[in-house]
């Protein structure tokens, strides 16, 4: 049910979610949904629930591969490889999904909790790039490494949005990447 | 009764707007909504061509603005002033609208053309500010100008999302002004 709920909330919007759409959606018998979500509140927690369970099984498997230089996985062009796959199925549905939780969130602060995990996992695995980047030597303080990881994930951000909106701010991963590497170059020579 | 559509929709989300909510916020008779906008397609659109005249009005007056070097709008921190300025009323608002309405626009083109005039505005106000960065003798050539100005667009889209999902990633227009700087910075260093 969880399922077909992220599907007709990313294709149609917050407006195609109610519990008798989820049921015909979902091929179950009328009355289902509104069994094991009595309100609609608890029908939206429970999209959120399943998007970040989601969420957190495919970005773990790619922290997995950030590890596996022959996967290509790894530094800048693996976390580009990462965001630009997420221009495609079943994962734009699923951001498309997020973005309207986004929005419902700023409204409801316990929405807000369930997509932290999502925000909190994909900023551990930005932190991560950014100080392999720079490398053991050269690593930054940690107020200068927290700018750049919002920074950089400032800038993702825009670009899966511009995946939801269907009008793709970057082509492929080698230029997102070139974006990352400007953003980092940039840091570098500021603080000189 | 666009206007009064416009604080439903930005602060309740799409789901706040119907015909009868917006005669109620708007203070008009019953069936006044209805009259004058057939449906709810033709309702949102004339939501979309609401925001998009607030718009162009701002803009234009910021664009003007950005002359004045007495003001304080010049340059990339007169950029980063717009932004910053969107987290407050009645900009918020209106921008929580204007991506209300992009997540639909990706299902609905006719709404998408509505929301593009403001893109193009903010576009060529982006690309007079970048030019004016480089210096009249250091004019990057035209490919590498737009994927500049493409760049430090989807990079204010995050900045300005992150206001609507009220978790702002930038505190003030100092701090954005270094962002930009920093990928404007970044940009000269790669091409080195």
């Amino acid at each position: 049910m969880a399922d077909a709920a992220i599907d007709l909330l990313g294709r149609g919007g917050a407006r195609e979610i109610s519990h008798g759409k989820v049921d015909r959606h979902a091929n179950v018998p009328p009355g289902t949904t509104s069994f094991y979500f009595r309100t609609r509140k608890a029908l939206l927690h429970a999209i959120a629930e399943r998007v970040t369970e989601l969420d957190i099984i495919d970005l773990s498997r790619m922290t997995e591969l950030a590890g596996d230089a022959a996967a290509g996985y790894t530094g800048t062009i693996g976390l580009a490889r990462l965001v630009v796959a997420s221009n495609a199925e079943p994962f734009l549905t699923r951001s498309r999904a997020r973005y309207e939780l986004a929005l419902q969130a700023s409204r409801e602060p316990e929405l807000a909790a369930y997509l932290s995990h999502f925000a909190s996992q994909i900023t551990e695995l930005t932190r991560q790039v950014i100080r392999e980047w720079h490398g053991a030597d050269a690593e930054p303080d940690d107020a200068a490494l927290d700018e750049e990881v919002l920074m950089v994930l400032t800038c993702i951000n825009g670009v899966m949005m511009s995946f939801v909106h269907g009008a793709p701010a970057v082509t492929d991963a080698e230029q997102l990447d070139r974006w990352l590497q400007t953003i980092l170059s940039g840091v570098g020579r500021l603080n000189r």
